[in-house]
């Protein structure tokens, strides 16, 4: 070896030991973990094709396959946060000149939007404005006038706090023969999902909302037939890292080595969907249900107004309108420097219009309800 | 809402607690991770806009490029493993119909050939036998014969324990006109690296190897220069979520929210950086270089051969020759078994004839190489 350059040392610092301070996250997410996750997530890594951590591939896909109630064979943890498997979905079946239809009715469908183009896809959009969800009739006229290979909604739209019912959209799909495609990242874990009742060909999520673990490895899942149109495609996947006619040889029998998993991302996945099989979906999705109708009562009672009819209305994200005269921004900042306590702040549309409150997985307890409306009330003088 | 369907129970399995087996990691990665690392992977998450955690972000930017010895202001870790940090260099500077010349030494050369190619680059190749490096003089013939847009090399071959020189490539690039991408997944945070001195304009790494951290958050760094040709793309970068024109604006100074990152990896990242730079870069590239000598030393007085030339051999990472005779999976397994001991097998072409052998950040310590040793006399019954 030839004689080292002599080492720069302008970016050598030495920051403070971590100390994280103690947020209550009541935004859009992450969400706060449950201790059992956290530990977890610090146990020593292993191989990513130890026998140990292969066994630890196979449960957290049969639990996922609880969590989303879907039998799809190709159910798993993508290496990346809610938006690589939101770009995973489209990656794989989008193939340059498909009709993709994409119901936006938040930031989040516009993301699909931006995503599917990029990926070639011949883009159309339904919109409707942001705090509503389409109607069946609706998402009918749209296939019989687009006549997509895909159709793509969001169940639960984190900008806006909207569900987006699914009942016999799936069912549609089928009769227009395409495929049904849904962001689930604010609903899984805290909201009713029935990937295969439904009819639901390809649905993402994240780990840090409704399941209560840090972000960094994001459930996906993808029906036969979404996966006939990847095994059928005339160009490769784009996307290397995403590429499930890869990934599938690494999580399935064959055990090829695909990438380096996030390892200890995926105990904590493991963990959290351990704590969601043993609270069980039914209890849980009735705490989520719970908690947000005690959050609704308390802010109808500081005068606060929700964004979205309560039918549409997610029990894990609600929209509350920021009201006349008072500055959104500062009020969230009051409430970080005075209380630790996040919320978030409007997307897009709704930038400065609304407060995003998030009560996702672990967080969504009565405590965090009673705290965050006394919290609110005093920084807004009520 | 409707009534709901019934809910599914065959996929609710309730596993037993994790309990992880206590190996000692000496395969090509995930390594061993320093105990301050796994405790602050462990601390509760902030929000990925919380002022504290932009915060975080700001180091983990300053250290790496310490670690690296750059100056690019664009420095930042990919929210994935080594191989999203891989397709994010592509993804980004590779237009459809750029030449892109791939010196492929190994395996991860062919991984660089399959993203290019995904990318629409018109691929060519510089082909070495696994093992050897790359001349000065070869790669000026094939910049001479290819005139590419980039030059893409791997400065350290995981498949095959070489360490390919650096000096005077960036020189050579610069009278070719071409940007040099480098793969330093297995030298950062063990090798000696000078990206700013060598002239390297894109490189990558990953974070559970010279780093000492678990997967998930990985290194990435483009120079000034390919920064504009990002800048003056004719087509928008397909890959939306290692897309640095949007990443840009959330690490930098105007913090847009793009995606939520992984906030715990986060905070392990950066510890493992500040414990690289308490350490400093030349005591630790001195102790990765002297640890790799006695494993070196030990393996030739139980009669086995490095497959490397000594020049060019990589201290993280050791290609040994199988034995006639031996089964190396046989072996491994039984280190395994008998000792909690891991080491990797040959990949690609090298597959059955090497074991590899990684002393990698935290794991670099001569008590390893004193146990390694040991533990394969015994099995080898040398």
């Amino acid at each position: 070896m030839t004689a080292l350059p002599s080492i720069q040392e302008q970016n050598r610092i030495i920051p403070p030991q971590l100390d994280v301070p103690p947020r209550l996250l009541l935004g859009p997410g992450p969400s706060n973990v449950h201790p059992r996750v956290l530990t977890s997530l610090s146990l020593p890594p292993v191989g990513h094709l130890d026998p140990y951590f292969l066994q630890v591939m196979d449960e957290i896909q049969v639990l996922l396959r609880y969590a989303w109630q879907t039998d799809n064979p190709l159910t798993l943890a993508v290496s990346g946060t809610g938006s690589a498997a939101m770009e995973a979905t489209l990656a794989n079946v989008v193939e340059p000149g498909d009709v993709v239809l994409v119901g936006v009715m938040g930031y989040f469908g516009h993301r699909l939007v931006d995503m599917a183009t990029r990926y070639g896809g011949d883009v159309r959009k339904l919109m409707k404005p942001w705090g509503e969800a389409f109607s069946l009739e609706e998402l009918r006229e749209g296939l019989e006038t687009h006549r997509p290979a895909i159709l793509a909604l969001v169940h639960a739209e984190t900008s806006t706090g909207v569900r987006q019912p699914l009942e016999e959209v799936g069912q549609l799909c089928r009769e227009y023969n395409c495929l049904l495609l849904i962001d689930t990242v604010t609903s899984l874990g805290g909201v009713p999902i029935f990937l295969d009742h439904w009819g639901v060909d390809l649905a993402y999520s994240c780990s840090q909302k409704g399941l209560g673990c840090p972000p960094g490895a994001s459930p996906f899942t993808m029906s036969p037939k979404a996966l006939e149109k990847l095994q059928s495609r005339k160009t490769p996947v784009t996307n290397w890292y995403l590429d499930m006619s890869l990934l599938t040889k690494y999580w399935g029998e064959q055990r090829v080595y695909h990438h380096t998993a996030p390892i200890n991302m995926y105990y904590a996945l493991r963990e959290a969907l351990r704590v969601v099989a043993e609270e069980g979906l039914a209890a849980r999705w009735q705490r989520h249900l719970e908690n947000a109708q005690l959050l609704w009562k308390g802010l109808e009672e500081i005068g606060l107004v929700c964004h979205v009819a309560q039918e549409y209305r997610l029990p894990t994200l609600t929209t509350v309108r920021v009201p006349e005269g008072v500055d959104a921004k500062a009020v969230a900042q009051k409430l970080m420097k005075e209380y630790n306590l996040e919320v978030g702040l409007g997307l897009g549309e709704l930038a400065g219009k609304v407060w995003r409150i998030g009560l996702m997985g672990y967080n969504s307890r009565p405590e965090n309800v009673l705290l965050l409306l006394q919290a609110l009330s005093q920084v807004l003088g009520k």
